[in-house]
């Protein structure tokens, strides 16, 4: 008799057969004994269109008001998923985030879970329910509709688990769970049967976007064991938990490339206290995401003010953004030239067993240098090494990591 | 410095340009200072959508969870009309059915108003804001989504209008008002400036179905003028109100033919106490609407029972279920056979003159003679006369009729 939150996305209840399927698998858990939590997200395509109509009718529509609009998406998704359970004879009953509880603060559009009481949900599964919550949705308390941002569906499951004290938190996805490497760029890449959240955290941010990183916080913050796993069939996924003695036998437990990045190369920065506080302060403040930073030493004599280069990563879709700010500081800050390109990938390797192995890092570089990548950029942290290299080779270059370090 | 209370449908918002040209419309108003609540529908198409998903994945969907669905069509137009507002820089609010305080029993899919507390609604228009509220929708005071049924905009609008005391009520629809009869059929239609609420209502239930009689009769009981004006111009449109003195002047308000109605007869029905109540009875334990029932005199001689012929109308979509009904009747009843046709039509007159004008029923009978139109059936109210004749003529019926009446 465990306590199951489910949440599936916006592809497993993409459409009413998909959403029967959902049913007949909450069915299943229920004809156990188990007793099922559901979070869904809108339907694929419906939020899209929703924003395309907004889009239409003001380019920068109010944040207040999208909410009002994009909370439908989840509401839709609810009271169907109840139809279909209803139809296999499962009581079933539909709760906005608001019913569930999910109180938010007042930041429309992503706004953050400030409490939650869910009073409610607990009633409807005492009664026997199975209870079915609106992902990505909350309300202020004002009652003020509200939602979570990218990634909120994932969110409001894990914080109802944790506020359930759910034995168990299953993420359904349309993939099987989590990959040593990208399946599609790796062939030998391995499903995980675990990783911990820190690990799962430098994937997310690295690109292998299974989940948000801010999802997997809350889950570390409220020790939530959650498992990834796909809609599609039965296989088990992979479990994301706290981690253990045993997960530090692994030095590398992924491998990840990220295509979504540019590079800002600043030519001739004049080496002097404070230019790179006002470039990065410039950035901040126009809302572009800088994501690696290198600077390397400078070559001034002693009698005048050196120049140094200055590089730096974006998203891609911040390039211009970046551009245009750093075209406004050349006068104030004199550096001699800018290039920019968006023809990088970042190949990273995670793995909490880097903290005890050394090596690591040597052995990734001379792996790259076998395959003749050249190395653009490098950043490490405890848990991670991460390359820039030229976009062109990046799947070559996952592809003789991913061996190296995990084989096949 | 009036406050209006406006109320647009489901062809008024039906795409983003129509909605910018409500937004445009709300912004005149408000340019003149006056202080604006606007009710809004689903944009046209959304609900039925939304019905074949749910009917998509079971037959006979829950009505607690199709109002969780289709409530979401509401929410949508009032955040799309907010955005829009604000584009012309019009501050404005959107609130669902329950954050304007409607509240509801809980009756689902054709729940009725409780009672309506729109404080906030009062806050937000001091504030300087035109307040967008969600048609169609409140919630019970457990805090369930209901929704008010067919007509259930309407219905918002003019509950908003008595709850505020507003100084006016506009229905925007896709007519220029109310018409002495359909334009299409009759070409010298004119449109009414004025109509009691009464005629309003006689009108909607004789299938002039401009609004539906509930929300008339909602307004009639809270005193709420309303006037029916059309989205896509500045035309004035037609005043609904409290009958005046000077409306009696008028015999004949509007003419209408019902195309909608089947007729059905039994013939040899034994004239004994308690037939006709055993069939209307049964009909109506089958859910099956009557309208017009007339029962021939019974030719019996004294010694033996006498058999008469018993006629009745109903809607033609229930005539199906009707049959049925009278066909299991028949070995207990005894009547000698059954005689069903759709090829009828209900042409109606109405006014609340009739009441102090005689001969208006000899007028109507003498001028259907003299287009040698055949008189079916015949009911009357006390500010209407409805005759059952063949669908055939029925537009040819109506056009002499309102010539007669109303003239060119």
């Amino acid at each position: 008799m465990a306590l199951i939150v489910q949440k599936y996305g916006g592809t497993s209840v993409g459409n009413p057969d998909r959403i029967k399927n959902v049913a007949r698998r909450v069915a299943e858990y229920r004809s156990r004994g188990d007793r099922v939590v559901v979070v869904v997200s809108a339907m694929s395509g419906v939020t899209d269109g929703l924003i395309k109509l907004a889009k239409d009718i003001a380019p920068l529509p109010s944040e207040r008001e999208m909410d009002v609009l994009l909370a439908t998406g989840e509401q839709q998704t609810i009271a169907l998923t109840a139809i279909a359970l209803h139809s296999l004879n499962v009581p079933a009953v539909s709760l906005t985030g608001a019913q569930a509880g999910i109180v938010t603060d007042g930041v429309h559009t992503k706004a953050k879970i400030h409490n939650l009481t869910p009073k409610k949900v607990r009633e409807l599964l005492k009664q026997g329910n199975v209870v079915i919550v609106a992902g990505f949705q909350g309300e202020t308390p004002e009652g003020q509709i509200t939602t979570l941002g990218r990634g909120g569906s994932d969110l409001t499951a894990i914080a109802l688990a944790a506020a359930l004290q759910a034995d168990l938190c299953q993420i359904y996805t349309d993939v099987d769970g989590v990959y040593t490497a990208d399946p599609r760029i790796v062939k030998e890449a391995k499903k995980l049967e675990e990783i911990s959240y820190d690990e799962m955290l430098e994937l997310a941010s690295l690109g292998a976007k299974v989940m948000q990183s801010r999802s997997v916080e809350f889950a570390k913050k409220f020790d939530v064991v959650f498992e990834v796993r796909s809609s599609l069939n039965d296989n088990p996924g992979t479990v994301v938990k706290e981690e253990t003695k045993s997960m530090e036998d692994v030095v590398v437990r992924g491998v990840s490339l990220d295509k979504n990045q540019a590079k800002v190369t600043l030519v001739g920065v004049p080496d002097k206290p404070g230019v790179a506080a006002r470039i990065f302060k410039a950035l901040g403040d126009a809302t572009v995401n800088v994501d690696m930073i290198v600077q390397n030493i400078s070559h001034g004599s002693l009698d005048k003010v050196g120049a140094t280069d200055l590089s730096f990563t974006v998203d891609k879709p911040d390039l211009l953004k970046a551009q245009k700010v750093i075209d406004g500081l050349k006068k104030e800050l004199g550096f001699r030239d800018v290039i920019a390109t968006e023809k990088i990938g970042k190949l990273s390797i995670v793995g909490v067993g880097m903290r005890s192995h050394t090596g690591v890092a040597a052995k990734l570089f001379e792996t790259l240098a076998n395959e003749g990548v050249n190395i653009d950029m490098i950043s490490t942290s405890e848990i991670k090494v991460s390359v820039v290299i030229d976009l062109a080779k990046g799947e070559q270059a996952m592809q003789a990591v991913h061996a190296a370090f995990i084989g096949c």
